[in-house]
């Protein structure tokens, strides 16, 4: 590699992020067909190949543009291993603070104080169609109108009819109906007493099946990492839920460890979009998504590594809310990578996605060596009449960034931010975001490098259980050196400075939420998966700082694209400012209610519920 | 490599370090021969070789058992990267806090509270030998028996008598003689004004050549690196000596790029220990103790990556001290590493050491991204009878570990705690740390990865100006995969709480300072440099939990062994508490006191200064 072609980084504090800087906008270059079937075993079989797969996988750092940006650069930042923000004051909207100390019923309860309870959601004429919200769960149990039992037989029953095989919708890897029935019979007599835990109590939610949860097995995925990893406790996020008295649903379906965005998992089938079953859900948090666009539950848990939980939330239509790295326990979260991942919520509205994230976000417990003065929670009153909290929000936009994905998304993601201008007076500051693509990469490196190494002594055993295309990119994950992992680490810290001068401009930085809408689920790629790394990039395009940076993102749907596919639009905030972004979002959500369509795949719970009541 | 022969790390908290353990003390298995001269030069040619190094390095690795104790392993523990501990309270002995804001010279002063200072050094009937001490120089110039200038004219002389054909003592890479009279002047008008900055006013310092340190270059003991990276400012550390009035008198010799343990860099020469001019002053920080040593200098600063302040000065007869990571500001040091390495003192006596501390160590400023809220530093009084402050320390002991070293070393040590014992009532406390190995192993992995990359633009185009044992050293630092280099990350984890239970049991963790006393420079070694790494594991065995896991750690002078050459006896102590090191090595070196015997090349500043005055 000739001296004079090497990327030469100039130090971050020179680095001009105007919109009239003379920093280039790299589009993603990225060299490698899409494959399914007989060709995706014969790469891994290259790829495994002990002799020849060093240099294959040389050849193709080298062709994906990871040498020029990543391996063989001068940079001169130190490298930044762990996205752990020390707390700043920030202004934020008009917010109530958590307390230390409270439980996480109480912590709820700080959340539902927050939010318009007199706007039922369901009562809104203009809507045409909206998931039946937490609130909507607790007044009926309230009122009467039905019981934590009825609405389990009707989840159960809905779960049935998502599994025949006219469907194949694949929701879920896991679903005990019993232990459903008896969570829900617990909630039921509490109800009975007069004694619901909190408003989630007897909320159907569901959880990827990353996390902890009993009686489950944890697969990330796989045909064999619980057996080598059993699930022996509830994760922190998840216990925090039981002790509100929310029903834990199962465990949602999910791309295999992780190490991929469609969803299509070879083992546990493709979990299908409901707007669209021959569609992808977007992952790789598939499940979770998929049933909150199918109104199966208010909301689900995910976990975002590198968009996992925003990429299927917009795909599907939902909202997809991830916080600050830090903000929410990792213990009891199956250890794919370190430094990358984090819990996150999908959810059918915005004040559903900030009820749960009252219930599972916490001081951290003592999990990490290393922490900082973790921050106050903050939410955002939302019963206040718009936009009254944050009267001057100011949009960060990189426009050839912002531009860089389907015609139907820029328009549709344009338009939103036009109407924000006109209806709240928001401002749109545009600004050059320089080296994304490098970021993407050392973020691939990042996490690829993490979770070789966290499943390394469990792989040599079991790699052949694992389907052929989290194969390859397990090859791919473990061919960097320490010098490019710490080269990464080099380039997180510039990025890092780079968007806190952007956060001295605006407050949060709009995006649309991928670059690309569902696409179609090909039969070829049902069996072995499918290596479409040119799609991939488009779904993480907009997702990288969110995790490589620890920045807390949420995605909220704006509207669809000619075949009827939602499309999200993406705010990425200050850390530990998530009370600013769930205003935002939940702004626009109010500005877009009267467009939301209804998937074809929708199983109304309290409505059929009713139904069948009535019958 | 059979799945059978796998090492398992069982989790941390089930790790029994009680005497009793069953845990198995590994001492290190180098395999690799002493090499120097034409051998060497074979050696780097083959590492160099595109195609057979990969397989000469995989050879190396395995050999070595960083393949059986790092690579392939299974371990639970996410990893830790940056050895930062947040700080705790911890009982501490009778100290004196100093208040946030204070300058360097206000702290100085606060230190020279704490310090008997009727007690001198030179009075003390029972020394046969004790350096001239920072207060010995205050109180020469405040009582105008001399001046600054004087001193620097007998210093300058001392030099040039040092660097004769005859001696050939290569205590510096570069020293401005002019530059030291300008300092020598100001000093000395401030004095005549009766207006010094501090007690540190007018003493000579010098400090290793990995410290920006104006007008010098620095060279980091290469011929190359200053070009490329050319110094622009003083170092936080060494600003703030400046900042106390204190010369600084050049910058000392040292292993090239810190990259070994001898002290025999091919380029300026191997640097000579004053009390055996044949052997070595081991490293690297090898000038910065010699010159101690021998007097120049009551104090020099060094950089301490892998032992390389405290080697030195065990090795010299010294006293060295490594503060607590991220104690001192990393601010202007050469970037060799991230995460290891940090600024230390070298000093005659325990006193000068805490002097020099008192005025480099601070608030750290915002050049790392992530801080702590950083700790005050406590500093003990020594101006109480002995043992006031600590009646009751707790030596937490590795019998097996502590004996692995020399016959004279072990018994040296042995009786120095038996001292402890019998006049102070000091407690040993019998235990067991185990993976001490895998940890040294999990070290060098870590500090030749940062390393490696940190030079990695610099060295594709310098590589050949670099010593041969340098640029095997350097070879080797780039052989290390991302896998390999989190697994390590992971061991500093697993480390940091074995540690934490040992701290549980005793205040410090006692070791002799290293394996063996200083070894013969033979003449095949001073131009190819040498590869001995049998000799180099043996001066690093105790070294490693102070750099990699950030613990505060000192070495004291405890005797000599047959040879006549220094024994040192090492303290590592709990994060941030270094006021408790620095009162046992102040109570240590009372007890030694009337064994110290001078070195050979001894040059008493003062004394030589009395009697040219005289003559």
């Amino acid at each position: 590699m000739g001296i004079s072609k090497r990327v030469v980084y100039k130090p971050a504090d020179q680095v001009d992020i105007s919109s009239t800087s003379d920093e280039v906008y790299v589009r993603a270059n990225v060299k490698a067909p899409r494959m399914t079937g007989f060709l995706v075993k014969l790469f891994v079989w290259f790829l495994e190949l002990r002799i020849l797969s060093p240099l294959l996988l040389y050849i193709l750092k080298r062709e994906n543009q990871i040498h020029k940006l990543v391996s063989f650069v001068e940079i001169e930042d130190p490298p930044l291993y762990v996205p752990l923000h020390p707390y700043e004051e920030h202004k934020e909207p008009e917010t109530k603070h958590l307390e230390a100390g409270l439980s996480p019923s109480e912590q709820v309860q700080q959340a539902i104080e927050c939010i318009n309870s007199l706007e039922s959601v369901r009562e809104n004429e203009n809507n045409h169609f909206r998931h039946w919200t937490i609130l909507d769960y607790s007044r009926a149990y309230l009122s009467r109108e039905t019981t934590p039992n009825k609405v389990a037989d009707q989840f159960i029953a809905s779960i049935r009819k998502s599994c025949n095989p006219a469907s194949r919708m694949s929701f879920f890897i896991s679903c005990d109906f019993e232990d459903i029935l008896r969570q829900a019979n617990e909630s039921t007599l509490r109800y009975e007493r007069g004694e619901p835990l909190s408003t989630l109590d007897g909320v159907p939610i569901a959880v990827k099946d990353e996390i902890d949860c009993l009686p489950y097995p944890t697969t990330g995925g796989t045909k064999w990492l619980h057996k080598v990893r059993p699930c022996t406790d509830d994760a922190d996020c998840v216990k925090r839920l039981k002790l509100c008295g929310a029903i834990l649903v199962g465990k949602t379906n999910m791309h295999e460890l992780g190490a991929g965005t469609s969803g299509i998992n070879p083992h546990y089938g493709a979990t299908r979009n409901p707007y669209d079953v021959n569609k992808i859900t977007g992952g790789s948090s598939s499940g979770s998504a998929a049933v909150v666009s199918a109104g199966l539950c208010p909301a689900a848990l995910g976990v975002d590594g590198g968009g996992s939980v925003r990429i299927p939330a917009a795909l599907c239509g939902v909202v997809g809310f991830k916080p600050t790295f830090g903000r929410v326990s990792h213990a009891g979260v199956l250890p794919l990578n370190y430094t990358v991942g984090m819990v996150g919520v999908l959810a059918g509205t915005v004040e559903d996605a900030m009820i749960v994230y009252s219930a599972i976000s916490a001081q951290l417990p003592s999990d990490q060596p290393i922490t900082e003065m973790h921050p106050k929670v903050h939410l955002p009153l939302l019963n206040l009449p718009l936009p009254s909290c944050m009267p001057k929000v100011k949009l960060a936009k990189y426009d050839e960034w912002f531009s860089d994905c389907t015609y139907d998304i820029k328009l549709c993601c344009s338009n939103a931010l036009i109407q924000l201008q006109k209806i709240y007076g928001w401002e749109t500051v545009e600004v050059t975001l320089p080296e994304i693509e490098a970021m993407r990469l050392a973020h691939y490196l990042t996490m690829g490098s993490e979770c070789a190494t966290a499943l390394a002594c469990h792989l040599e055993l079991n790699m052949k259980e694992v389907g052929w295309d989290a194969r390859v990119a397990l090859s791919v994950y473990g061919a960097f050196d320490s010098k490019e992992y710490l080269t990464a680490q080099r380039i997180r810290n510039r990025q890092l400075q780079i968007h806190q001068k952007i956060f001295d401009q605006a407050d949060v930085i709009v995006t649309p939420t991928t670059g690309v809408t569902a696409y179609t689920i090909q039969d070829d790629a049902l069996k072995t998966g499918e290596l479409d790394y040119i799609n991939a990039a488009a779904l993480v395009r907009y997702m990288i700082a969110g995790n490589f940076l620890g920045l807390p993102a949420v995605t909220v749907p704006v509207g669809y694209d000619e075949g009827g596919l939602p499309i999200g639009l993406q705010f990425i905030g200050k850390p530990w400012c998530e009370a600013s972004l769930i205003y935002i979002a939940y702004a626009v959500q109010a500005l877009c209610a009267a467009g939301y369509r209804k998937p074809r795949v929708f199983y109304d719970q309290l409505s059929d519920l009713k139904r069948s009541e009535n019958a």
